[in-house]
């Protein structure tokens, strides 16, 4: 994150370069692992959605007991003032926030919040074309309900996705599958109805666009999705802010339906490169 | 932490005032909840059993996939010359090891390790005299094994236990008992058995000690312990190294025994603080 010398950070209620934005050792993110973050897109210097990521960015800091230190007013004014600063035409925009500052190393202390933006990565062209290779692990997020910045299982996979020759790791308890670390999870059924799962997950917001724009031309389903189901499933892909709609043509080196990308998940995608220019025209 | 103007810490292979101790916004502890980290404590500028602590910090570090930056010979030396010049009769040395500085924030980069030394704070002869309240909470840390720097679920309750008038939270999953968030749990039932849950744990060193001390007057059983076993014993303690033994009276509201301190976790203590003192004997 330190390589681009140009670029802003908002820290400590002031702008200042990213190279030197830096937290004191005593914050609850260092000692406890403690805090909620957020992260949302912008095209052409505009956030994407940016009600929906506010939303849940606060109702994970109410969740965390975390209060955020400005008024929702002021932290929407700094986010555009930031995206002013830097001056990047795609991007993806980060909202930590810490448990401050502790006097003991356990209690929380007034909340630090960071924003940071860096340029967006999206898929390539290569990777939509050829799809994505996934395998499972048995694991529910503790307090699935937040995005809290708990990755600890996420990260320690990492070894383990690559060694398998894999992209990323689907978390299931018994056969139930949940999510990604950093993404939501649908199949497409034979019948061309979409399932994604409902419980022990965070509630995407680009899961939440695709549901809605997959409920007008197709069956929708927000419920349980097992190993099982994916056997039978004819597609399957992953949604995130970043990733939109990657579709998986393998699950634990078994192929998903064909094996190549599916229609219904590449339709989709069209549909939700769609809403989202339609979101910056005035 | 950042009150005390005197104290040095350590931190990017070298030491500097703990004021001046800060690490930059892309290291993933902050980005995400991701290192390890251990803590003993000095009596007389010594350290105790500092073996044991060492070698689970470097069993942390390998189950998180993190290498220590320094050898364990450099690591020795640099605790040394930390105690040497922050100069505390009795304090509490925490090293921490994090997810180091990340290109993406998401994969990690070299582990940054932070030595930090506090003044110790024991409990006092009034918590030992009337000993300690807690509710429970049904929750397994995750990662049981390694010691992580992941307390979210113990930081959220904080509030709750407040609410309760009470001094800590003991976890358990369907009643089966495991630990706190920071200490081992034991109860003594009727016929002065000791028990201590053996999963699901992260494995005290004062827990190690306490067993071995037990072993030598006591029955003792490292196994299962369910909320209805605490609802027959006859005492109950929780051990950490801050805390060393720490009589518990009452459980969810429900004294434990005679709802005051009992013989068998006062003996114990005794035997405990004499074998601290021992290891202090050249």
């Amino acid at each position: 994150m330190s390589s681009d010398h140009r670029l802003y950070a908002y820290l400590h209620e002031e702008f200042l370069p990213l190279d030197s934005a830096y937290l004191h050792i005593s914050d609850l993110a260092i000692q406890r692992g403690y805090g909620i973050f957020d992260f949302f897109k912008t095209h052409r210097g505009l956030p994407l959605f940016l009600d929906d990521y506010l939303n849940r960015f606060y109702a994970s800091a109410l969740f965390m007991d975390l209060e955020v230190p400005i008024s929702e007013e002021e932290l929407r004014e700094t986010i555009t003032r930031l995206i002013q600063m830097n001056g990047l035409s795609a991007s993806g925009v980060k909202m930590i926030l810490t448990g401050g500052y502790s006097e003991n190393g356990y209690n929380p202390g007034p909340p630090n919040l960071i924003i940071t933006e860096q340029p967006l990565t999206l898929p390539t062209e290569a990777q939509l074309a050829t799809g994505i290779k996934i395998i499972t692990h048995e694991y529910v997020r503790e307090l699935a309900a937040a995005k809290t910045i708990n990755y600890s299982m996420g990260i320690r996979l990492i070894q383990q996705v690559k060694a398998k020759e894999a992209d990323d790791v689907l978390y299931h308890q018994h056969g139930v599958v949940s999510e990604f670390p950093r993404s939501n999870f649908f199949i497409v059924r034979e019948d061309n109805t979409l399932v994604t799962p409902a419980h022990e997950i965070l509630r995407g917001v680009t899961r939440k666009n695709v549901l809605e724009l997959a409920a007008r031309k197709y069956k929708v389903e927000e419920g349980t999705v097992t190993l099982d189901d994916i056997a039978r499933a004819k597609e399957a892909f992953m949604t995130s802010t970043t990733k939109r709609i990657l579709p998986i043509v393998s699950v634990d080196g078994k192929p998903v339906g064909t094996g190549k990308p599916g229609e219904v998940s590449l339709d989709l995608l069209q549909d939700l490169i769609e809403l989202e220019e339609a979101q910056m025209k005035p």
